[in-house]
């Protein structure tokens, strides 16, 4: 990447950094992510059984903006206009949540809940191939877990009250799931410099979808729910 | 009010302090109001023309779920429930909304900055009569300007940029003013111990709604709009 001759890869043995060019598509892709995040709670609040319950999964959604913010920021700073850089994953999002549409409030606390914690899993994959300040502020993003611990918490104490929930909610988490992989590829086949980057040590996505999905099995498991 | 018979009101020659029950009417009444305006500015930002204006709107948008959350914390102390406080609210507003259902961008910013507008001067009305902790803590609901200076300044920059909006958004911003001086009538006639404490000093609802317009009226030219 380097305009000169000059050795440098021998002082940092490990990988070069990644270019400002995927830096940014990362970032935008994330801030969407964030964004959209942060709307759809607020969208599906509405689910709720009770004006209480609905004003808390708002009140949660607070953290999701609050990361779009951090990111935007940090787009800023890197001479990136947010808003373009979020563009191209906008119909891969629109796409996957007019295909999830949750129809209850159960649904949609398993889509927050799975939601957020596959993206949390998929920023630490990706946290790992970036410089030093991107590593902080995805560390920033992942310590807002309002929304996921609100979610689990209603999710685990809705499983004990009413076990018979369980099996249509673990189908309706691996229809999500499988949803997710469908665009992650789509993104993926339209953003070769951006894959390059998120598969990183990894080698393949399919790899890297894989381990997320192991992970999210476990996570499943933990609210009460198959997999 | 009292059930003794001593001259309390020889110490204290204003109207008497309401009575705990229509204060909890007024602030369940105030905590939708700010935390449906929350949803109802998320909702409508999809109009946005970009992303970047779209996220504006949001992050905006917390101040009011900020207020609910002051307005929420205030009936707990008084030791309401604020679901229950602010669900005989819920199905006029909910009708307001659907019949003001914005269809574009300018549309939805008229709605945040005229419904700003008008709920900050119902709040300054009723914090008249209320006691000095309730007053406080309507100063800090009324500190929250947000969402209006950013509705304002998109309104000016749209009016100035093309001056022919004008008199399509004047007549939305009649339909809005008129459609919620419906639904105002409706909930006072619904809610007598409510609306003795609201019309308070001004003697009758009508003569509260009509200064309310009137202030209405000079905001909107200063956006650019015609009354």
């Amino acid at each position: 990447m380097s305009e000169t001759t000059e050795p440098a890869a021998a002082q940092a043995p490990s990988a070069p950094a990644p270019g400002r060019e995927s830096v940014i598509d990362l970032l935008g892709l994330l801030a969407l992510g964030e964004l959209l995040a942060f709307e759809r709670m607020v969208f599906d609040a509405r689910l709720a059984p009770d004006l209480g319950r609905r004003a808390a999964l708002s009140e949660a959604a607070v953290g999701e903006i609050r990361n779009y913010r951090a990111l935007a920021d940090r787009l800023t700073e890197l001479g990136a206009d947010p808003a373009e850089a979020m563009a191209p994953f906008k119909e891969a999002f629109r796409s996957f949540d007019a295909s999830t549409s949750p129809r209850d409030w159960l649904e949609a606390l398993v889509k927050v809940y799975l939601g957020d914690a596959v993206a949390d899993d998929f920023f630490r994959a990706v946290a790992e191939g970036l410089e030093a300040g991107d590593r902080a502020l995805i560390e920033t993003v992942l310590a807002e877990t309002g929304a996921a611990d609100l979610a689990a918490e209603e999710l685990r104490a809705a499983v004990e009250a009413d076990p018979s929930v369980t099996g249509r909610l673990s189908l309706w988490a691996r229809r999500l799931v499988g949803e997710g992989i469908n665009r992650a590829q789509g993104v993926a086949a339209a953003n070769e410099r951006l894959t390059a980057l998120i598969v990183g040590g990894e080698g393949t996505l399919d790899a890297l979808l894989r381990r997320l999905t192991r992970a999210h099995q476990d996570r499943m498991k933990s609210v009460g729910l198959n997999n």
